[in-house]
C-alpha cells in the first residue's frame, strides 16, 4: 500500500472517530478506557515483561530449576512495580523430567539405513527400557478402530493419526476434537496389548516440530510410554505404512517422574479502598512445558495480568475493590496451582469475579464468561469501552483451567479471548518463543483485561 | 492452555453453534458462506499461491525483471484454475533502480572510526555523486521546524524524525502522521539548501531494518538524494545529536531512474451467466518494493483474490453477473496499473462494485465501504454471513488505491478490512517475508471476499 490512499484511509476513519466524539456526553468509563489504551500503546511493557521471563529465564515445567527462577522473578517483578501484599502461596508440583535421551527412527525394507522421526515424550510418559523399544506400528484414527484391532495390535507400537480438523473456524474445536489421542493414547493402546504410543501432533500446521503435552495412566492399566511425532513426521509414516508391511519403529525414551516438589502461586494485588474484602482476579500459568519458551502458552498471559495491574497502578487508578494477579503453579501437568489457590481458606474475603487468560498473546477479540445471566448482561453492558481496540465481542461460556475451581465454587469466570488461529501453529512446541508474539498485540491485551477489571472493582457485580 | 479446559471452552462454543442452527430457518447465503468457509480451511490454495509468488519469484518492483516474470506467472495461474477470458491489458510503468551502491556511515568526533547506519534509498531518489555526500546533520520533527531553522540548514543533511506515532489504535493513523516526511522529505531539504534527506522509517516497531517507500520531487526545486534509516538507528543518530556538535553522514547512493517500461495489469474473470456486462471487480496489486518479498504488501492481496475466484470456480459457484481478478502493475511507485484501468474503454460493460486488499494477509476483520448510503446498507445487511470468522465489522469509508480511479467514476469502492497491528512492522523492508503470513489468515481474508464478492454477483446493488 503507498501512502496516499494510506492517508486517505486514515482520514476516514478519524472522521467517524471525531464524529462519535462530538456527542454531547461521553458514556461511562470511555475516558478511563481511552487513556488506559493509549498509554498502553505509549508506554506500555507488557512485551518487556514477557522477554525477561521467556526469554530470560526460557521454558520452565513444573519442578524445574527455571520454574523456580520464574516464582523469584515474578514476585520481584510485582515488588518492583509497587504492588499491595505480594506474596507465595505454597503448591506441591509434581516433577516429571524428560531426560537426554529422546530418539525415534523408522525402519522399513525399503530404506537402507534407519529413517529419523523427530518426536518429544508427552509429559508424564514413563521412559522405554534403555535398549529402546523396536516394533512394528498400526495406524488407527480412532479408539473404536484400535478396539476393532483385537489381538492384531498386540505388541505394537500403536500410532494415533487423527488430525486436527482444520475446517473449525475455532481452532479449539479442531484441538479438543483430537487430544484425546494425546491424553488417552497410551492407555488405549496397553489395553490392546500395544507396547508404546506414537500421537500426531496437536497442530493445523504441516511442520516437523513435535508439539508435546500432558498425557495420563490409569492404576489398573500396564504402563506404555508415548511420545508426540510432528505432522510432517505423521504424513511420512503413514504413507509408508500404507505401501508397505512390516514398518517398524525404534523408540527410546529416558524420561521419568521424580517426587514432587514444593513449589508456589504468586500473588499481589491493588488493594481496594473500599471494600478490599471484595475481590477480582485476574490470572495466568507461569508455568510451561520444557520445550520452546513457553511465550504465549502461557508467558503471555503472565505478562497480560503483570501489565494489566501495573498500568492500572502507574496510571493512578486506585480501585475500590481489591485486584490481586495471581500467577498459577502448574497449569500444564496438574493444575496443582489452581486447587491449591481455590482450596484455600481466605476468611472474610469473597472473590467476585475471576479472569484468566491462557490462548496466547494475540490481538484480543473480547470476552468469554460463565456467570449468571444477569451478571453476563451487565459485563456485556460495557462492551462499548472496547470497540475501539475492536475487542468488544462479549460470549456466554469462557474462564480458565486454573479458576474452573472458583468458577465451581460459583465464582463468575471470565476469560479473554484472542484470534485463535496462530495459538495451536506454536502451542507446547520448541516454536512458541518470543519473536512470535507481536508487542502491540501482547499489549492490548493487557489493557483490556485493566479496563475491565477495573470497572468491575468500581461497580461490583 | 491444557486439553481439559480447551475441550470444555470448544464444547460450550459448539453448544451455542448447535442452537443457532436449529433455527427453523437459516438466513439467505448462510449455506454458501458456511461451505466456502469449510471449504477454503480444508484445501484452500491461497499460501500456496503466495509462496509461488514471493518466494517462487521474490520482490517485484516496477521494470524489473522479477515484476515480467510476476505478471507471466500470474497469467498462467490463472489459466491453470480456469478462469475466463484471462488476458494481460498493457501499462507503461516506471523504471527506478536501487543499483549496487547503498552505504552511510556516521562520523563523531567521539567514535574513532565511521559508524555504519543502515539505509535504504527511498523509491524514485536520484543517487549521490560516486565519491557519496558527506555532511552536518540537524535534526527536525516538522516540517515548520526545517523552514524555521532558516539558512542555518544550508548544506546540510536534514534528518527527519517525527515518530510514528505508536498510542494510535488504528496504526494507518500512525503512519498517515509520519509519512509525510518521506514523500516530501527530499523537497523540503533542497528548498531550504539542504543536501539531502535521511527519513525515520515508518514503523511503530523498534528494529534496525529501514523501510523504503515512495517520495517525490517537484520540478521547480533542485533534487537532492533521500534515504529511510531504521527506528535504531534514528534513535542512535538522535542521542548522538543530542550529546555533540558537527555530527556527519556520509551517504552514498548509486540508484536513478531509467526509461519507462512495458508491462501489464492481468486480468481474469468467471463470466456471469446472466448480466455478464455487470462486473464485480477484485483487486491487489502484484508489484512490491524491491526488498523483503513483498509478501504482505501486497502478495497476500493477489493471493487473496486469485483464491476468492478459484474457491468459487472450483466449488461451483457460477456467478449472475461476471468477477473479476485484477492484478494492478505499479500500485507502489506510480500508480500507472489503476489509471491504466479506468481509462480503458470498456464498451457496454459497467462495473457495479470494485473490491481492493492492500492491507496485509492479516485475520479479516470486515469491509470498508465508500457509497451511497443505500448502497452500504445493502452490504452491510449481509455482514451476518461473516459472523462466524469475526469478519462482521461493515464501515463506511474505504477502497484501495487502485481503485480509486474508479470510485471517482462513481463505482462503489470496497476494502478489506484485516487485523492492522502487525502490518507496519514489516511494511516495505527486509521483514515483509512469507513467514510473517499465517495459511489461516490469509486463506480466510480470501473467503470473505470469495463469498462478498458472489453476494453481489447474485443481488446486484
Amino acid at each position: 500500500m503507498n501512502k496516499l490512499f494510506a492517508s486517505i484511509s486514515a482520514l476516514v476513519l478519524l472522521s467517524v472517530s471525531c464524529g462519535l466524539s462530538q456527542q454531547p456526553e461521553k458514556k461511562k468509563y470511555q475516558d478511563v478506557a481511552d487513556s488506559i489504551i493509549a498509554g498502553a500503546l505509549r508506554s506500555g511493557q507488557a512485551y518487556q515483561i514477557l522477554s525477561e521471563l521467556s526469554v530470560g529465564i526460557g521454558h520452565r515445567l513444573s519442578g524445574s530449576p527455571e520454574a523456580e527462577k520464574a516464582v523469584e522473578w515474578a514476585k520481584n517483578k510485582m515488588k518492583e512495580y509497587g504492588f499491595d501484599n505480594v506474596r507465595l502461596e505454597p503448591v506441591t508440583v509434581p516433577h516429571w523430567v524428560r531426560g537426554k535421551v529422546e530418539k525415534a527412527s523408522i525402519l522399513s525394507s525399503s530404506s537402507s539405513g534407519e529413517l529419523p522421526l523427530r518426536i518429544s515424550a508427552l509429559g508424564g510418559s514413563i521412559g522405554t527400557p534403555v535398549e529402546g523399544i523396536t516394533a512394528e506400528v498400526v495406524e488407527v484414527k480412532s479408539f473404536e478402530e484400535l478396539r476393532a484391532l483385537g489381538t492384531k495390535a498386540a505388541g505394537k507400537i500403536i500410532f494415533f493419526n487423527r488430525p486436527f480438523d482444520r475446517t473449525k473456524v475455532n481452532t479449539f474445536e479442531g484441538y479438543s476434537g483430537a487430544v484425546n489421542q494425546r491424553g488417552g493414547g497410551a492407555v488405549e493402546a496397553a489395553k490392546v496389548g500395544g507396547v508404546a504410543a506414537l500421537v500426531r501432533s496437536m497442530t493445523p500446521r504441516l511442520d516437523d516440530s513435535p508439539h508435546t503435552g500432558a498425557m495420563n495412566y490409569v492404576d489398573s492399566i500396564p504402563k506404555v510410554p508415548a511420545a508426540a511425532i510432528s505432522t510432517m513426521g505423521a504424513n511420512a509414516l503413514s504413507e509408508l505404512l500404507a505401501k508397505e508391511k512390516n514398518v517398524r519403529v525404534r523408540l527410546k525414551l529416558s524420561c521419568e517422574k521424580l517426587e514432587d516438589v514444593e513449589s508456589a502461586n504468586v500473588v499481589g494485588e491493588l488493594r481496594g479502598t473500599e471494600k478490599p474484602e471484595e475481590v477480582v482476579l485476574i490470572g495466568a500459568h507461569l508455568d510451561s512445558w520444557d520445550i520452546g519458551q513457553g511465550a504465549h502458552d502461557d508467558g503471555a498471559g503472565c505478562a497480560h495480568v503483570i501489565e494489566a495491574l501495573r498500568l492500572l497502578h502507574d496510571f493512578g487508578f486506585r480501585p475500590k475493590r481489591t485486584i490481586r494477579v495471581v500467577l498459577f503453579a502448574n497449569e500444564e501437568n496438574g493444575l496443582r496451582g489452581g486447587k491449591a489457590y481455590a482450596a484455600k481458606k481466605r476468611p472474610g474475603e469473597k472473590h467476585i469475579a475471576a479472569l484468566e487468560t491462557d490462548a496466547g498473546g494475540f490481538t484480543p477479540r473480547g470476552f468469554g464468561i460463565s456467570a449468571d445471566s444477569l451478571v453476563f448482561d451487565k459485563l456485556a453492558s460495557w462492551s462499548y469501552l472496547f470497540a475501539s481496540i475492536e475487542a468488544d465481542r462479549f460470549r456466554k461460556g469462557g474462564g480458565g483451567a486454573d479458576i474452573a475451581e472458583l468458577a465451581r465454587q460459583g465464582v463468575p469466570a471470565i476469560g479473554l479471548n484472542v484470534d485463535r488461529h496462530r495459538y495451536f501453529d506454536y502451542h507446547h512446541s520448541e516454536n512458541d518463543t518470543m519473536d512470535k508474539v507481536n508487542e502491540r498485540e501482547l499489549e492490548l491485551g493487557a489493557a483490556a483485561i485493566a479496563i475491565l477489571a477495573y470497572i468491575i472493582a468500581q461497580e461490583g457485580i
